[in-house]
């Protein structure tokens, strides 16, 4: 009945409280069994302090002894620590005991782990990994690849289109998702050699391609579904940041020197949290590396317990909706042979999924 | 005395208005003689009615039949009209009669044109479309190429290094400018095929090379001048206008719905407006079109009558330092055998040059 989701629980920066806390909070509102994976002896304590007396919760931890810094070279953490929160969780996905994997850890050595020990589903020759970017509607859009793939060519372009549009269906729940090409201007023929000969190829697919789509059109709810190079993608999402950032920066700096009242400290607070909110990049769960033989979710290293919990909830989402499933379908034309435990039942339908409602 | 400065009086969205107003702006603060360009029997009534008695500015007309739309495709327009405001401004600085070009018009025409009139200078390959990026600090940063060149090679990224790095120096006065390459991780060997190649070339140049940055890094002060292949690096400057425009138009949402007091409002307005103008592009006069063998500048279609004065101030300043003729002894190691009419004069140190006093 439950969807088993393992957390990695040393990841954040901040590990493992934010994700003892979003596993908890997940195992109360979601319909999950979360597998905690990390030091036993460090994390059980932890776990019990914070569980107090919700002894029902399902809440399972694995161990695991070795964690992965932020800063370790990924290639060389993955092939090192044998027996790391990574690739113990993700094992734990391929046996078939749970179905999806969370962690706010190191990208890269999460990226590669996931690559070894799941593995691509036949005919995907590289997973993406795809964030989700905020827009003026209430949508969110779909961004892929953001950096787990440089130097693409227009057949990766196409594979990227097809599994972000099924994320969007699936997950994000849009309706005929708009695809369009991550481009430098919005005529077809624009671009460099690889958007000309992603181009005519992307228009043939039989999805909603909506054709070239420029940096801004991102967040101005133009497109759902924006594909390019994890070069470029990557390069535009950490733009995003900066932007932001520097936007926060300033603005806080104008609001305090202008108003100085008490007041206006005041006003200013409420109208920059409410700000700050519709931003919050915790509410969206993390990048899906799509493409994989499971779900496999990768939040950001400033992760709290509300990103974590997202996250959780993002990754049942996945299961539930098959989106593994249906990508794994739309590259081999049949599911794959390897079965996901616990997904296919969970995933039926029949079984309510109670978003962000009570236990 | 006066530094000749071409303006396109049709460039910008709501032309000739702002052309007009920051021309007379740019001639009464500034000391430059401005060359407007335009039709002229509709042109010299506008100009007349907005000098009033003020007949001594250095303010001429120079006639031009044609002009080229924001949404004509730049190759069939500059092949069509012989006659356009661009074509006959560049001309006028081909012809030695001015030392810079300052248009708000259609970019990909503007570099179209300016490279056809003007030409590179020997030894540049490919000229550069840099943008001036605000960041936390009092000092901008640039962005180079951001859209003149898609699929650059790594010796175009080197000759962008050295031409950002002698705009910085001279136009924005850093000293010893940071510069570059704006990439997927901060270690050397990160990045696709491209920056792997460029990074030793880069680092074997005699300049302030502090190796990759990434997007991030356009804002936060940690380096000056950013290189990059002209397709990335429109994307990154489109992307931070929309990410921009979205917390701009979430801000205005946010304060309007919180702040609901008259002196709530009142005092949002007047912080929104203190952070905005920190943001504002029109303070940086536009994007030089580096390499060529004239001072090129290309102001947004929004330009107005500040920005265009600011793009005159740009231009007249990037004519008095002798940026280049700084990139030509840097590509050939001599000055170009054509001389820049009043370039040399102007720019040789003995006349004052008031950035923005009066007149």
């Amino acid at each position: 009945m439950l969807i088993d989701i393992v957390l990695d629980a040393f990841g954040a920066d901040k590990a493992p409280e934010p994700e003892i806390k979003g596993a908890i909070r997940a195992c109360r509102h979601l319909p999950v069994r979360v597998h905690l994976v990390g030091p036993e002896p460090e994390l059980r304590p932890l776990l019990e302090q914070h569980l107090g007396n919700q002894h029902e919760l399902p809440i399972v931890i694995h161990h695991a002894s070795e964690r992965i810094g932020m800063d370790e070279k990924a290639a060389q953490a993955v092939r090192a620590k044998k027996d790391s929160t990574m690739r113990v969780g993700l094992k734990l996905v391929r046996e078939g005991k749970a179905a999806g994997f969370v962690t706010a850890g190191n990208t890269g050595a999460a990226m590669a782990t996931a690559k070894m020990v799941l593995g691509a589903l036949d005919g995907v020759d590289r997973p993406a990994l795809s964030t989700i970017m905020p827009t003026v509607s209430r949508t969110p859009s779909v961004l892929l690849d953001v950096g787990a793939n440089v130097d693409c060519d227009a057949r990766n372009l196409v594979q990227f289109a097809k599994m972000g549009e099924i994320y969007a269906r699936s997950v994000l729940k849009i309706d005929n998702p708009r695809v369009g090409l991550l481009n430098i201007g919005e005529e077809e023929g624009k671009g460099n050699e690889l958007t000309k000969e992603a181009y005519p190829l992307l228009k043939a697919l039989p999805l909603n391609f909506i054709g070239n789509v420029e940096g801004r059109d991102i967040f101005n709810g133009h497109v759902d579904v924006i594909v390019c190079d994890g070069f470029i993608g990557n390069v535009a999402l950490k733009t995003t940041e900066g932007a932001s950032r520097l936007m926060r920066d300033l603005l806080r700096e104008s609001l305090t020197s202008t108003l100085k009242s008490k007041v206006g400290a005041l006003l200013s607070r409420q109208a920059f949290n409410a700000f700050r909110k519709r931003l919050d990049y915790t509410e969206y769960g993390g990048a899906p590396l799509l493409g994989l033989r499971g779900v496999c979710i990768i939040g950001h290293g400033s992760s709290n317990d509300n990103a974590i919990y997202n996250g959780i909830r993002v990754a049942a989402e996945a299961v539930k909706t098959q989106t593994t499933e249906a990508i794994a379908r739309e590259f081999a034309g049949q599911i794959p042979a390897r079965p996901t435990h616990d997904a296919g039942e969970a995933a039926g339908g029949s079984i309510p999924y109670h978003d962000q409602s009570a236990h």
